[in-house]
């Protein structure tokens, strides 16, 4: 069977590719090989957000006497967290479904592997049955990274250490938990699981959390985070996964820690080996496919997006980055643009950014001003957050006055960051921006306070 | 004394104008008669907000099993939150008092009256004092309307009845209250005091509550609404009121309703008689101050902006105008546009709205093109409201594919309105809006799923 674009992967790179493509009448296989959503919808944003709003209420619950509520014998039900956890997955997996079945797009579970590339097409095999696409998008995301550290195999196979895979299937609560790695999926779960009683140590090879995220933010979202009881070993560096803990290097000692379970978040690569991507000579940097502005590979007629292209490796940059891909099968002009990507950690409280941090800017020798503000320019901060400590920073440039990076460490982050967005991606100056009427009271309207600042 | 601007009023649009016109270095009077901050930063706005956040902080406490979360015993201590509420507002005060402090504004505790006009300017009188200012800008605000239905005025007197100014102080709850009107105040006040266990009625005279909010999406608030237990009598026009409640016409039957309080909201009007502008030959439209569109009235230096020009009453909208005013003054160029300004209703869950509803587009003629949805297109959605019976609409011009109008029914939506809001602004295409890239997983994203489904 000849099909105008087989999808690799039915993640949200790939489902939105095979929908977009279907939609536009092409005729669209999407093959997937573990559950449809990919990652993100199983066992990654979805699936942490549910948790997370529940740990959110349990804390409105307990510790809401400064705002005029009590309540007493206070619990959280992990298991009924977990439970329904997975009905809101399913739910959104059937959507998922139903939205490529609404598109005309063909789905087939099972691994898919290129077998061979003929002057039709890429020919796919899956559940052994040979497919065809004149058009090819690789959309095969990524997994979790696992350094050779010793004992981490085992841990692994014994199911001491986790992924967040496994994590999200726990329905039993550990004592204590180690997180091997400080990045945004480490972060969250371990917020989850430190807000509803595990005691959490997360252990960070650099000096500071939360990778590229602004250290400002950082160091205050920090703190919060110790403030729930939360360890924090930075600058540590495990050596070893033992059969009750980890050993780890810290100012040049030998150090060690025992605890019921172990996380490990240190990472993510691209998922594009062994399926017969190299042997068509694939262009590869580090394990991940190279594309161009316009998710094109090196071999016509072959787009990655997602993940598996190495470059933001977040779920809506891949929505994106299908919508590229498709509009260059139906030869439309569209190109990706990376530089106004939001990106949220949905700790408690949350930390939105986009595009360049202040360190960013000046290490790319950009002349920038900085405007950085306390929350607390937000009457409805001051109404929702007694003794909140969340900032904000606005990074211009200053020879053009625009607006090129912006980070908040407050709850609605997530919800209001697009509007930062929108001023990077449409160059808005300061003086663009005085003209937007932000509605009030809010938070989002501190961007409106940063450029009266300015 | 000889000032280059006096602004009349310490409200939004006052205090606004009055901080950006000493902070470009004008010499600048504020007087304000009442208490700065004006009625949103002290019975308006911000009370209200931190009212509803303990009331959902007390919802969270007591219906949070189905997301696995318990408590028993959940109290409101209604007094304790008319008491953090009273904080909040203190610190925001000063905040506002610092800034025009910061900013070399000098304030007058009083009553100004425009006594004259000189070849010097307006000269305002406070306080036995007289003042002359090149410039005046009047940001007076606006007042609760009281109608001539008999027994108010006794009832306002005795207390019965209240404006949300006193029911803003109210430290002791009744067991039931009556509601007159279903506007935006009314239904925060009744939101937050149905939630925490007083019997709410609203009474309202049109056929649907929330005035010019797409009725879509009020009915299904009001659908919410009676689910916490309040009830809603529309058609309804109050005759009397009474010692004990309100006499009112249904259905062409005169009917009675009884309750321990009656909260007055049936509108606001612009407050500006009695401060000798009659006098100086200002023109005016039905009690407000006619301004074109750079905030100029009919005589020369004379400002209006706000709550007392009756264009737009909202904090936001006057922030917006008090800057344009000042550009003016400051010899800039800068225009007001009403057009892409965001509402919100603090209700739970919010209403928020920018631009054009179906029915206002349509009544000018426009060939619209509508996107109507349900909420759970966005995963948050779906993980944060278990049954959430959420809508949005966005409403575009069929001949240019440009927004030009949005509505979200749902908690959150307060925050992300300003992206909507920014792309009526700058009238982006569908294709415009494909472009940004929203961050997953959020609510806000509904909005990328409806340019998908366009």
């Amino acid at each position: 069977m000849v099909y105008d674009v087989i999808v690799l992967g039915g993640g949200p790179g790939g489902y939105m590719a095979a929908e977009l493509a279907g939609g536009a009448k092409l005729k669209t296989l999407c093959i997937e090989e573990t559950h449809f959503g990919g990652c993100c919808l199983n066992e990654g944003c979805i699936p942490t957000k549910t948790l997370l709003n529940s740990a959110k209420l349990y804390e409105h619950a307990k510790e809401s006497a400064v705002y005029g509520v009590t309540a007493e014998n206070v619990k959280i039900d992990h298991e009924a967290v977990v439970k329904r956890k997975d009905k809101v997955v399913k739910t959104l997996v059937s959507g998922v479904k139903a939205g490529l079945k609404a598109n005309g797009v063909e789905m087939v579970d099972g691994k898919g592997k290129v077998v061979s590339r003929t002057a039709e097409g890429y020919v796919v095999e899956a559940n052994g049955v040979q497919y065809t696409g004149k058009n090819l998008i690789v959309a095969t995301g990524s997994v979790c990274t696992i350094l050779p550290i010793p004992g981490l195999q085992d841990g692994l196979a014994s199911g001491f250490v986790m992924t967040n895979k496994e994590l999200l299937e726990m329905t039993r609560l550990p004592k204590d938990l180690i997180v091997l790695g400080g990045g945004v999926i480490g972060l969250e779960m371990a917020t989850y699981l430190q807000m509803i009683g595990v005691k959490v140590t997360v252990i960070e090879m650099l000096d500071h959390i939360a990778g590229p995220t602004d250290t400002d933010l950082t160091k205050i979202l920090q703190k919060t985070l110790e403030g729930y009881g939360m360890t924090f070993l930075l600058n540590a560096k495990v050596t070893e996964v033992t059969k009750t803990g980890v050993k780890y290097e810290k100012d040049g000692k030998a150090c060690e820690l025992n605890a019921e379970k172990i996380l490990l978040s240190i990472g993510r690569r691209a998922n594009c080996a062994g399926i017969g991507l190299e042997e068509l000579g694939l262009q590869m940097n580090r394990g991940a496919i190279v594309t161009d502005e316009h998710m094109r590979t090196n071999l016509p007629g072959l787009y990655a997006v997602g993940d598996v292209n190495g470059k933001i490796m977040l779920a809506h940059t891949a929505y994106r980055e299908a919508e590229v891909a498709v509009n260059m099968i139906l030869g439309k002009k569209d190109t990706m643009r990376y530089n106004a990507i939001p990106s949220v950690i949905y700790t408690v409280p949350e930390i939105a950014s986009v595009g360049m941090t202040e360190a960013q800017a000046k290490a790319e020798g950009i002349d920038v001003k900085v405007v950085k503000m306390p929350m607390s320019y937000s009457g409805r901060y001051i109404a929702e957050n007694e003794g909140g400590n969340g900032i904000f920073k606005m990074i211009f440039n200053k020879k053009y006055n625009t607006l090129i990076g912006a980070q908040f460490l407050c709850n609605y982050s997530s919800e209001f960051i697009v509007a930062a967005a929108m001023c990077v991606e449409f160059e808005l100056t300061v003086d663009d921006i005085k003209e937007i009427v932000f509605p009030h009271p809010t938070v989002c309207e501190v961007m409106r306070e940063a450029v009266l600042h300015y």
